[in-house]
């Protein structure tokens, strides 16, 4: 029998484990107290570090509640998030990429004709957003329903506003005919700083990262015999497509937003989405 | 440029680190990422696991109170305690070793006479533990403080039941003479299970591990000139010396205690403790 020391710390942990442990948990927590171990070896934490972190950990739970999750919002500045979808997510040549779903999106947002302005609140530049949902084969996919949200022109979700803007602000749902189109307006979305007033806010600080997403326009695409596709289209040209704070941006997503004379919007973009089949 | 990809993801993280940072801090978060991201490579973490692992750290954080630091209890039950305690304190032969400090000390116990007994429930067999704080060399240290503090014989800390047991229950501090030599009663400590009623309980449950600490008697030892020693000493013959859920326990730790026929106590144990030098 072997007490535990700096030599064997992990092995020893991971020894306890019983023998009817679930065999996937016992593979995901012995891999973690292995790679834990092993931080804690290559710099060798000091008792004030171990303090802190132990402080920022009970900080960043403390500060969670029903609209706000900093544990999420860790992860995304992290990479872990964007790691973690790009290994559930490798996709085919041709399909979509997915990007971080983000802690804004509601279910039950209002399903819409095509075409439908989604901004309620009058501020900010209207956008036409119009594209095809296609299958990896270039045919229209029917039926998809296309879920979009945004922040509005200050940089704010609806559900960080509730008393300032309309209920389902920049929010709606539309669903493709058969030829797999889809359109609708919204504003061009800003950029705009994830909330930085807790403990991420002051780890970014302290090494010193800005909190800001460039702008984007949320896209969840769902479709009978296809993979639900999670996404955003960034607006080309944003300052902050170089340093995402959460790290969601691919190159492939970002669109050109294009200048237009029309009644009806002052922007127009096209992007075609691809579905890998289930 | 390049984004985040599961090929470049820690690399991506660590480059947006600010040229200004601290560099103790780079060195310990680019370290904390690098082998974070080869955890979740290595796994190939779902994205229900990576649901269920938010879960878990919010749950820990909140249920962390004033009485209550569930973020410790999961270092100590992943071995982190002990691990930080072990590259923190290694021990030059002769030394006596350290281990867990434990939630449960309380600044500000009484400064008691030689011999006093800490016990104040009546509850539990009495022990006298005498011995000597030496310095390498084995020379006696003249003021050194003693401060020791155990369970009741139910198990529970008085802090954990403050309505129950009388204010400073199996607690005390005791200041060594010429001589080093120190002297007190107490219980003869009981082992007991650490909370387990939260995440890190489930955490116990479902890797098929135990929640109890062998029986011990804890010490923190001061003295003008010799680096502070936390440590504990175990009852020898506990049935839970080979399983402590926290991994405190080491070998030379581990203390006889022999039954006595005296008015005074039902057990004496014999342990000298020696510092070394700051």
């Amino acid at each position: 029998m072997s007490y535990l020391s700096e030599a064997n710390s992990a092995e020893t942990v991971n020894g306890r484990i019983g023998e009817a442990t679930d065999p996937r948990l016992r593979r995901v927590m012995t891999s973690l107290v292995d790679h834990l171990h092993e931080f804690i070896k290559d710099v060798e934490l000091t008792e004030a570090e171990w303090e802190a972190a132990i402080g920022f950990l009970t900080r960043t739970g403390q500060i969670c509640s029903d609209t706000r999750q900093e544990f999420i919002l860790l992860s995304d500045a992290l990479g872990v998030s964007m790691l973690v979808d790009a290994i559930n997510h490798r996709t085919p040549e041709g399909a979509t990429e997915s990007t971080v779903f983000g802690p804004f999106h509601v279910e039950g947002a209002p399903k819409l004709p095509m075409g439908t302005c989604i901004s309620a609140d009058g501020k900010g530049e209207i956008c036409l957003y119009q594209g095809r949902v296609l299958d990896l084969d270039g045919r229209p996919i029917e039926n998809a329903l296309v879920d979009v949200w945004s922040d509005n022109a200050d940089g704010f979700y609806d559900v960080q506003q509730p008393d300032l803007q309309p209920k389902w602000n920049n929010r709606g749902v539309f669903r493709t005919g058969p030829d797999g189109t889809y359109a609708f307006r919204g504003i061009k979305p800003v950029s705009y700083p994830i909330p930085d007033d807790g403990p991420v806010g002051q780890m970014l600080a302290a090494l010193g990262r800005h909190p800001w997403r460039p702008a984007h326009m949320h896209f969840r695409i769902t479709a009978p015999g296809h993979e639900r596709l999670i996404t955003h289209i960034f607006v080309g040209g944003d300052s902050y497509l170089g340093s995402d704070a959460v790290f969601g941006v691919k190159a492939a997503l970002i669109a050109d937003f294009e200048a237009v004379q029309s009644p009806t919007e002052a922007w127009r973009t096209a992007f075609d989405f691809v579905l890998r089949p289930i």
